[in-house]
């Protein structure tokens, strides 16, 4: 049980073993609740057919909508910048999650993130934009680059979230770095 | 001397207080050198005629250089916001220091500004494009906005410094303000 509980994500060997412990003398009810969750989970969610996010139906209700513009396609790294691009209220188009980012010293390359599968998306000749909305990291951009050349040459138009200095965001206290880049990609005003 | 110490920003009657006791107390040099440099300032910085920065000379030593490019003139608030723009060593052009932004409610309006020397130093010929590097906060955007449509209206070529997510920025880590700037200013990737 220790060892299966060091699968979570910032759980070592101590964490575990508390957790283990904890659960057994104090909780045997959330333990309980806990291994039917994961199963009924696995057992019911899987990805969405069309947007790649977990869902319990073959195709979600997002991309299933009738009020969503089918015109845009917003490519994000994970489910978490789905709630960002929606809390924006200023999205109103359909989403692709790849589940990750190009990072190949851990082993991520195009095949592991079903490439394919955003190109088979974005030709289904009703996309008329692809919105490149990964990261502003090294990895992020490194995606973004990849799939911008792929998209392009299959004819689609691409494009990506501005970067900048941030809504509010004073110059002394912006990075070098943003602000280089806030004055290379400067626009006509 | 309590009174007149309070002049200095952030520096209330009781830090006032405490200031003078420990310069009359323990620092009498110390507040020597303060008066002598404080005088020496007054005499001899002024703001140079070309950028409004503050300098010994007639005109300071940046205006002055051949190594800056004179077709482009980076407007920006305050003089520490010239430093962040210098660090970015992503600009060679030359400045103007509005010493200030507009704030109707403080009662700083465009004549407080002088933008109408502004208007005078783009207009000299050589600068080819204005680019506004006030803050993003609102008084910045305002001040950004209302100076823009003065030098377009006199032929000059305006441009902003971009507005998005910061270099290095995760989707989930940035407000939504700023997610959505990104995406409504977004560009052909």
């Amino acid at each position: 049980m220790v060892e299966a509980l060091r699968c979570l994500p910032g759980v070592g060997p101590k964490s575990a073993q508390r957790m283990a412990y904890h659960l057994l003398q104090h909780d045997r009810h959330g333990a309980k609740r806990l291994a039917a969750a994961l199963s009924g989970a696995l057992e019911v969610l899987h990805h969405c057919s069309r947007c790649n996010n977990f869902t319990e139906q073959e195709i979600c209700e997002r991309c299933l909508s009738s009020r969503r513009d089918p015109s845009q396609l917003c490519v994000i790294e994970m489910p978490v910048d789905l709630n960002s691009m929606e809390l924006t209220h200023a999205y109103n188009g359909l989403y692709y999650v790849l589940m990750g980012r190009l990072s190949p010293l851990d082993g991520v390359g195009p095949r592991e993130l079903a490439f394919e599968r955003l190109l088979q998306r974005a030709g289904d000749g009703l996309v008329k934009e692809v919105i490149l909305a990964t990261n502003y990291t090294n990895e992020g951009e490194a995606t973004a680059h990849y799939l911008s050349e792929m998209l392009r040459a299959r004819g689609i138009r691409v494009s990506r979230i501005a970067r900048g200095v941030p809504v509010g965001g004073e110059l002394e206290f912006t990075d070098a770095a943003t602000v280089a880049q806030a004055l290379i990609e400067r626009r006509d005003y």
